[in-house]
């Protein structure tokens, strides 16, 4: 790992760190030494939260508290931690014991949701709550940016199903219709079946969850539960 | 509720508000008056877990991320904010409906747990985060102090019940015994029996739970588990 490697990241962050051990150590998985970085993953999750909660308090001042406390459990949940790891690239950085390695370990949604949340933490140790805030909303303000509050923070599978269960329609079915792209940089391609109104609806995303959600949105498009 | 009145809180609190209102607001329940404080409530949480996370971190350098999860779970759980809300006399401070105020609401665990969590993130939004993290290390930095880092952060409840697995021992048998004091300011007496062992012990504390914590420390220290 080079410095210039590490500057990269730093700058995908907004962030350079005072020491840079730590930024190392938040990059270390357990399968690769044992200086790894699960201890910051639980200081990270911990400001993640806080900053969060922070954030939906102040963009949506007539939101209660049961909505925003939904909202954050969306927002903080490993698919989406995962997404934004994918868009840093952190695979390409993380240390990960030669198992992990050769079973694709860089990829997995939950280690590279734990190096994201260890790398928020690292930035808490080295320069304070304020600068971990910052590299949180960097990568978080354009999602918050983007929430419906009407939708009281439902996700679109949730909204999706109690609106078939208050028409006593069966549960939508998911399938997994195909992948795309490189095993490191792979799309997922879901198919979503609503059998009693003979609906079908793809979506894709680089999880298969993610994939879900954008399906299940467009079956409430269709329907025009959703402008 | 006079000035005076809220200064007391303040003395307590070792923090004077800028914005008095939000130490109103902070006070408020939501039987009393529609600007109540569960939003503070919800980022009042947040504050309180990460400040803990933090200081866990910094108090034991050597325990793994699932011993310091554990402790944290024990240290920010309703009876342990009762009982600092209980030293605090913030049952003599909250704004409550009509009838709450008759149903006791002022001794309620809920209610005075989720009181000091809106106290602290009034805090927070009061003059930021390391303000607020000041003014709950203030009230948990003894507890803190006191953790016994062998025993895992596991309470003397679960010590006990693990210990008596091992040896196949049926699980002890905790009976109220009496309460004392005043319905304000009451004292909880339990009764820990242990059939195999023939032994029993008393505890006692400001709420049931925390009488049965004492009373199952007392038999650990009987088995000579606890020195």
């Amino acid at each position: 790992m080079t410095n210039n490697h590490l500057a990269r990241l730093s700058a995908s962050l907004g962030y350079v760190f005072r020491q840079e051990g730590l930024l190392r150590q938040a990059l270390t998985h357990r399968s690769y030494s044992a200086q790894h970085n699960e201890r910051l993953e639980f200081l990270g999750d911990s400001v993640l939260n806080c900053t969060i909660a922070k954030a939906l308090y102040d963009t949506f001042p007539n939101l209660p508290e049961g909505t925003l406390s939904r909202m954050r459990a969306n927002l903080v949940k490993q698919d989406t931690l995962a997404e934004i790891a994918i868009q840093l690239k952190l695979g390409d950085y993380m240390l990960l014991g030669e198992g992990e390695l050769k079973s694709g370990g860089f990829r997995r949604p939950s280690i590279l949701a734990d190096t994201l949340e260890s790398i928020f933490g690292a930035v808490f140790l080295d320069a304070g709550f304020d600068a971990a805030q910052a590299v949180v909303l960097r990568q978080f303000q354009p999602v918050i940016a983007g929430i419906d509050p009407n939708a009281s923070g439902k996700d679109a599978k949730t909204r999706l199903q109690e609106w078939l269960q208050a028409k006593r329609h069966p549960l939508p079915d998911y399938r997994l219709s195909g992948t795309r792209g490189e095993a490191h940089d792979q799309i997922f391609v879901v198919a979503c079946h609503i059998p009693a109104l003979g609906i079908t609806t793809q979506g894709q995303g680089r999880s298969r969850r993610a994939a879900e959600q954008e399906a299940a949105l467009a079956v409430l498009k269709q329907v025009g539960e959703i402008k």
